[in-house]
């Protein structure tokens, strides 16, 4: 029964995100959500945050697992025996960066999968970068992320500020 | 466990069409490749010469099951109570029309959901299209097609011209 | 006081045409919808059919005319005395076409300009060929089109089967 | 009678945003060039550099206003009472990024609405990025940017070698 | 020393085409303008007409030469002793369609190799397709072909209408 | 006869860049690949140690010649008085950075022109950027980048760590 790996920086989780999770968690055996625990840039919440937000957003769903990784994606779907990676697609450039990492690992990987999904059309527009960017202008989240992620943003740029 | 439904119209199919079901195979419970029985433009090879030859070739493929369909895509797919519909992307323009068809399901049955596949480098460029094509013009195409597609294909050629 | 010219087939009007039109209305003194009498392929409404809809479905807006139009558009926007043509984009293959029609424009007629407008994103995916092919395949499209234009749909399609 | 706001970084101002300016300044009641004031990245000219190299590039276009903003983009077009923000769309990148930019704004506020210009074809390569870029590396843009803006950048380039 | 194929329907040459061959007719050996003789949809101009206005419009380039031919392109290509085929692009959509038929024929023949050059923005937008359709309409087209281009379509259209 | 310079990063250089290497030399005269020296991020190797790799790469192609430049592209390649410059397409970013390239170099000097070849499908999905990715999270670059470069690497990524 198929297990798979949705990874990503969730840096923090948002709508978008759980709209992927939240159409996977009733057709899928397992759902591992990974979460990159060391990032290129500096992440605006650490990774222990950014699991425990996420834990708390998919508490309802039960065959969710909330996990962190590092190093090669394809070493750890291995490892975690996960049948396919899942990630989700809102864009053009999303389409030739995925495109791109899925050939790559395809090489790197042959017995490693990928399948995407079309994030539904009203979360095309978001992104964990443009949430920060407009809490940090002052503007509402309410309907781009869940209302524990929305405080943990305001908290966490009140202190930075 | 899911079983997934794989659409298309298959004139004739192609390697890049088999490197998709193969790659589903192994990892989903059931593969329904369901053959669109009415095409807008009038087909090179009849609905019954189509999903023979698909036959032909998912034969080493148990839980690889060809039908045809007619109507709405997603009606198919809940009749057939299948978990999720199955595409391949090859490039920028598949991308927006699948798009386009994946939001335009979602609001006619929410569902029923769809999983996209990139096609492996090499067949970036097959379609059944420039298939028939190349052969039209006496060209090759052994490595784009399963060998008894390219039989069939100079057979009907050979009777049109 | 800036007067625009929408134009466009609408064969027939969708959610997506009523609602680059209801975002024009408020704001621009005059909105002349420009149906173009004379398409390529041949429409499934009449001209006259076609305007009637749209009529219809404007009524509430006292400052949108409905017109109908042949030639090139930049001498009926010209004869109008319009400041603006207006078109909607919804993805990346509209915007190659609109960009190579808005260059030629400016280059049969410097005077005229384009102005456009992004579809919102629950009507990113619909068109009136993919309303069309929803109705023939028994589909329900009436988050699609006003009533009216549902209404007229089904009336056609039944007498065309 | 519509009042448009045409906002940016102009670090420093192009002849591609020359030409929406003026393509705007005769069909508008009144243009804002609304300046950036905080950049994400350090910009070569100061907030006040910028809106004076635009204020003396735009002395001819009476009804075109130069001011800063700073905050959501959204917020200071309600405040200025405006009826449209302004962009120009030069290539298929900036459509995604400003697409996704006009889905959010629509959300933030629903009552801001956003029209887009093709910049024209001779225009198409032109950024401010890559002005700088080739002043660094002694080249010629005479072609690129109003002379006074030329002149500054040389100034500043030499201040800074 | 090279010499290149351009490959093309030329239903009728463009200024666009013309800026592709006045650039490679200075720096390779010979240049091939390669006139496709069976179209899939009936041209306006017969193949002959076609070659006509081309040897014409390339009289003042001594090592332009104009064929035709059918069959495959990579055939004529081996059979003419050439080193490249030479195509121009001008937006995303040309791109994928030619990406797609230069990987075609890298498989059909590793050792015919394809040039893309991009067309000067200001022919960007023009096709000959674009081209028929304005004279069609009453449009002026004297800056989109050469004139005994312009002559001939009006000639042309004349006796259809 | 044509002498092309191909210039870039090659930081270090990859199989894909060999793929254009080893295409263009049996067909041009002569073959400059112009190493950039002075790059905006600070590279992995430093200009010496990319020519020296490229120069073992390319050992077996007598007409390959590896150079440095700084400044403007088009001057150097007026200074070596090539007849073209050669660029690898990809993807569509890359077409639309190109292009831009493309046509501010036809500003900068109209005399100098550039030819785009794809790279070939197997290598769509590599850049020097993902090769030093995969080698810093520990993956098997083997198949992506000559034997030599592999060494190099894993040597400077083993004193970097």
């Amino acid at each position: 029964m198929p297990r798979v790996v949705y990874p990503g920086s969730f840096d923090p989780v948002t709508n978008g995100h759980m709209n992927i999770i939240e159409r996977c968690a009733p057709r899928f055996d397992q759902v591992v959500v990974a979460v990159l625990l060391n990032l290129d840039k500096s992440p605006l919440f650490s990774a222990e945050e950014r699991m425990e937000m996420l834990r708390a957003c998919c508490r309802h769903l039960p065959n969710v697992e909330v996990d962190g990784f590092s190093g090669l994606l394809v070493d750890y779907v291995r490892e975690r025996q996960a049948d396919f990676i899942v990630k989700g697609l809102r864009a053009i450039s999303d389409f030739e960066f995925e495109l791109q990492q899925a050939l790559m690992n395809r090489q790197l990987a042959p017995d490693v999968d990928t399948l995407f999904m079309m994030t539904d059309a009203e979360y095309s527009f978001l992104s964990s970068r443009i949430v920060k960017e407009i809490v940090r202008l002052g503007g509402p989240v309410a309907h781009m992320v869940p209302a524990l992620v929305e405080e943990q943003l305001r908290r966490k740029l009140r202190s930075e500020g």
